[in-house]
């Protein structure tokens, strides 16, 4: 019982802490924030050896519990990686300041000038995964989009997030800004995070990221809104007339270029009538670069070394270099393949055609659709975005890689001289 | 049992209909949903003396019923309401087609072309009161910004949304749009409601309007967005340097003109330096109007018929004529008051300064802050937007009045030859 009680009494005065903060950061003008930054990129530099002694505590005791090799690389920060982390923060100096841009406007008849103004949302709570950096770059995308940031990382991080929450709130107070706009769950006690979703009264948005089963409680439990970060399982459709050299290079780049991500390729489609002259090439190029190919009965006919896919295999992010190779009739078999079995995060076409370019554009409905480039491309920072805190799977308020303007909402302001309604 | 079973069961059946028809949607163009517009507007003309005879059904259960005046008159449809609904419709046709529409757009330097299109939400579900115009107005908005909709009305408008629900239906088929795109709930069975809360994979949004009571349940029980359509809690506060016309005038407009609706105003806050100049006038002009006037201490000692206010009364939403007033020490301390006792629907502030006037705007965070003119400008035909489904008072997603661009999302489109990612 006094457990659960100072868990929620802990939300609760961080939740109020932060949405005192975000009652303040609206009027907090660019340069004061870059000014923030430029600080926090700073600290990052002076306090690099201090930022890897935590550091070391965590790789300590991920190297004691036996984490992957990949994992504890992901956990690292060396003194260059912690440079690269301050570049990033300086990038994000040179991004156009969100709030405050007017969206739309225009007078009406009766003279009322209308604006439609962008601000904060308010209140993040952010969750994510054992990997340092984010904390820095998930903070530098809160404060600049003027918004107050509860951060919960991976507890196998702890050490270092508390150090770079440090220099975080030093950089805030001394420049002046709401100590309170950056807070940091210090405990990765996993029942506390329910106390925060249910605080929906003084959190605005909860960004989960991390494995499947947190992004279900999170979706189960919120009391506010939530953007999700779900599967990619994103395709790359060859139509008939795909040329056979852009189609080899799109299909290994999409799927090999990093199979670990959402935006990999994960099943490749293929029109019957280009089956002969593209995808002997194709298979052969993937094979030679150890992808696994888990073919249907007409694609694997011509595949050698392939096996053949389950049902099963159509649905799965492997996110591992194997990938689901399936002839279709038709463009629109392809499109039906994409609604029943991708998530609506990434799909392709190859085709030199460009009624088969504007019917794939129409009629598939993803984050990113995509004509005749690597599925890859589907990134905040390819698609002009500058940074992203995630890729939103959810077709509400933010759609795909989630930048400074996907933290803000808007607000109308009508100035008048007087009207009345009549 | 096998009464949940079947709900279950009509829930699936309707939200499968509409997600199939939403599939579809997305490509018809905008000459084809204006024919749509137009054909429903000739229906509702040739079929009023059916859509009368309906009504008649509705009007006479709801007399036995003893509901009041004000509710059947929002209920009842005379060939003069029928003909204006008709011209509602006709207008939504001028309106610009949302989907479609670039957002944004760039090229990359790596010669991407990326655009972010605007796509329609998929399947509304919108929940709404016994006002058989709103069967209309809602199918239309749905339809012209792409989206199938799923819709449940009052149950005292019954037999007149059947009527009206025909002809919806009969104008999709005779354009040749999908059928099934406009569903009508044919049961007042509140527990069926739960059922198609339940699908969150065939149902992209749910739309309550209603009492508070509905709302609350609808958000607790959802398991797809919801956009609310909450409390006004509206302000006008009158500033130090306030003009005695300008304020009356705006006072007694956004009070009187309409107390019953959400953007009208509850509370009147006014400076203490501008009491003795301003209030008694527009104390005395409320007074002439029937407004009762529910005064803190200072307020009440200059306006004669007033009564003290409880704590209670600012937070309470009248929708009648009731308004609290308060003087305050400064616009600060109305920002404060504003915040704490408002609900971020529509405040308004009266001013010659154009410093306070700008200060108003960046403090105060409401879905419409409005400087020198009535609270009631906050909504969608007046703003802009052409009609409106609701006024949100979510901050995500959609902020204030909801028009077509509201009930559309958008994804990436993005164009290559051939790029890959290094």
């Amino acid at each position: 019982m006094s457990e659960i009680t100072s868990a929620q009494a802990y939300a609760a005065e961080l939740g109020l802490a932060a949405r005192g903060a975000a009652e303040q950061l609206p009027a907090i003008n660019g340069a004061r924030k870059n000014a923030w930054l430029g600080r926090v990129a700073e600290l990052l530099v002076e306090r690099s050896v201090e930022i890897e002694a935590a550091n070391q505590q965590d790789l300590a005791a991920a190297t004691e519990a036996g984490l992957s090799a990949a994992m504890i690389d992901r956990l690292r920060l060396t003194g260059e990686r912690i440079s690269a982390l301050a570049d990033a923060v300086r990038q994000i100096i040179a991004l156009p300041d969100p709030v405050g841009e007017v969206i739309s406007g225009g007078s009406r008849p009766n003279g009322l000038q209308v604006s439609r103004v962008r601000v904060p949302l308010g209140v993040v709570f952010f969750i994510y995964e054992s990997r340092p950096n984010v904390t820095i770059d998930a903070a530098a995308l809160c404060i600049k989009s003027g918004n107050a940031v509860i951060l919960r990382g991976g507890r196998e991080a702890f050490h270092s997030n508390l150090a770079l929450g440090e220099i975080l709130r030093d950089a805030l107070r001394q420049e002046g800004l709401p100590e309170q706009a950056v807070q940091l769950v210090e405990s990765t006690d996993r029942a506390l995070v329910g106390e925060f979703l249910a605080r929906g009264d003084l959190i605005d948005v909860t960004i989960p990221r991390g494995g499947k089963s947190l992004i279900e409680r999170v979706c189960r439990e919120a009391t506010m809104p939530v953007i999700r970060h779900f599967d990619g399982i994103c395709h790359v459709y060859l139509d008939e007339t795909a040329e056979v050299e852009m189609a080899t290079e799109i299909v290994v780049n999409s799927k090999c270029q990093r199979p670990g991500v959402c935006n990999a390729a994960e099943t490749l489609l293929i029109h019957r009538r280009a089956l002969d002259r593209v995808w002997p090439t194709v298979a052969s190029e993937l094979s030679r670069r150890g992808v696994e190919l888990r073919c249907c009965e007409d694609s694997l006919a011509l595949a050698p070394g392939a096996i053949a896919a389950t049902a099963d295999d159509y649905r799965t992010e492997h996110l591992a270099l194997i990938l689901n190779v399936k002839v279709v009739a038709s463009l629109q078999d392809a499109v039906a393949h994409i609604r029943t079995f991708g998530s609506a995060h990434t799909d392709a076409i190859v085709t030199e055609s460009v009624a088969a370019a504007g019917c794939f554009e129409t009629l598939v409905d993803s984050s990113a659709v995509v004509v005749n480039a690597s599925t890859r491309f589907n990134d905040g920072g390819e698609l002009g975005l500058g940074a992203e805190i995630g890729i939103s799977t959810d077709r509400f308020h933010a759609r795909g890689p989630c930048g400074l303007q996907e933290l803000t909402t808007y607000k109308y302001v009508i100035r008048g001289t007087g009207q009345i309604r009549g």
